[in-house]
């Protein structure tokens, strides 16, 4: 099928899911809509979330999309059930691949989960482990401070590894954890600089790479995968500053060739 | 669901597949058949290796399955698609799970695969892997000598190290090979054997390994993973003799604790 895949996210975080996507399945057209104007989510409300997410759904099942991917932590932890009740096409999020990813790499049962508050509050990791594998000890820890700078294009650097080293000392304390889930798919964007301050003992898991990974299962169970397109189109959209938004897009595909891009504006309230 | 999840193989290879299952998805009954008697399948036409899966599969549809995971690749080559169109339940084969994860691991689009004679000649990997990823370059080598090895038992020491090392040569002269597939299911009882042949350079994907975390996937999406049960009951059947069935059993699962199993012996021939 040709149709594109949709996939959405509170603001740059999913770009990196996109990356894999193209990475990993190059025959697939996507279509990304960022949600910058209302970035963060992981500080909102249950409510706000799903509101926002409802909108953002909206605008790509008008764009004919054949699959839907949550490329964002918080917004997967509380919609995802019901986007996959209502829905009539698939619908995966980062929570479970990552979840699985974690499981099949953890030699101890002990894995740590960093995200946004929300994503830690709702507790939506240690129940996919647990409800997996009920000895999993999961060990998590909101890092609030990690999305906003990256939203502002601080990915490495100085102020980048003081920031992750500070941020991380309360869960680092857990000797036995041998793996842990970036829980939020902005943190993949830091993904060396977290490997270096966690150390070579402990498995990161990017939840972007696995959902890429478990996008091709789903477009296999489901047979929609497309066929033959060397180079398909792609779309981005954001709802924010535009700016920002292609200075960012510009330093996560620096070294890809992943054919056409185009780049727009979304505005959700006239969805 | 408390059904159990029907796993065959052609002989003990397929065991490695159910040890990943129980160890990533230990909430899940299984129920495994090996074909010891008329193994290995490699060499077999494709009728017989059709036949005789479909012996295997009538024998586990009589129990109950509710998902069935072919655990051989040659059987996986020759008979997914028939299984796929003609059961009601899921079923999922190791061959597209190894590509996947390879396709996921390789930096530089260079696959090696390993298998036997039966999976190399279907090609089946290079079209798992190209339908995804069209620029992918598949090398492939097929190791006889190893599956009767490992039904013998001889899983390490200087006879397997060095049967390895000498079938290994033809492929291991590709400098660019950045990822080996072990496209045979007895292959992982080699793994460590072959990865300290292969060196650190080489990423080692084990298909076992993957088409348990493909499992998983596949009983989320249909909905009938199995919600409460730590210890679940696991049936294993062979064909042929027990005695050396129950010896490569034990040295698979010797450190392992999963649960009740029972093993007995199948006849195929009133099924």
């Amino acid at each position: 099928m040709e149709q594109p895949i949709g996939v959405i996210d509170s603001g740059v975080g999913g770009l990196t899911v996109v990356h894999e996507l193209m990475r990993q399945l190059p025959k697939e057209p996507l279509i990304y809509l960022g949600d910058t104007e209302r970035c963060p989510y992981g500080p909102r409300t249950k409510e706000e979330v799903k509101q926002f997410t409802w909108e953002m759904v909206r605008f790509l099942l008008k764009k004919n999309i054949k699959m839907l991917v949550i490329a964002c932590n918080t917004a997967t932890a509380f919609t995802i059930e019901e986007l996959q009740e209502k829905l009539d096409i698939p619908v995966i999020g980062v929570i479970k691949p990552g979840a699985r990813a974690a499981i099949k790499s953890t030699e101890n049962n002990y894995i740590g989960v960093i995200g946004t508050e929300g994503t830690v509050q709702s507790g939506a990791y240690s129940y996919a482990l647990r409800q997996i594998k009920s000895d999993i000890e999961v060990i998590s820890l909101a890092c609030p401070a990690f999305v906003p700078m990256v939203e502002k294009g601080i990915l490495d650097g100085p102020e980048a590894k003081q920031v992750v080293e500070t941020t991380l000392v309360p869960i680092l304390e857990h000797d036995q954890m041998d793996t842990l889930i970036l829980g939020c798919t902005h943190y993949p964007l830091l993904k060396d600089t977290i490997q270096a301050v966690a150390g070579e003992k402990i498995t990161v898991i990017s939840s972007s790479e696995e959902t890429a990974r478990e996008t091709s299962t789903t477009l296999d169970i489901h047979q929609i995968a497309n066929g033959d397109d060397p180079m398909p189109p792609h779309e981005f959209y954001a709802t924010g500053d535009l700016n920002i938004f292609i200075e960012i897009t510009q330093k996560i595909f620096k070294d890809s060739n992943f054919g056409v891009l185009t780049i727009k504006h979304a505005d959700l309230r006239h969805v």
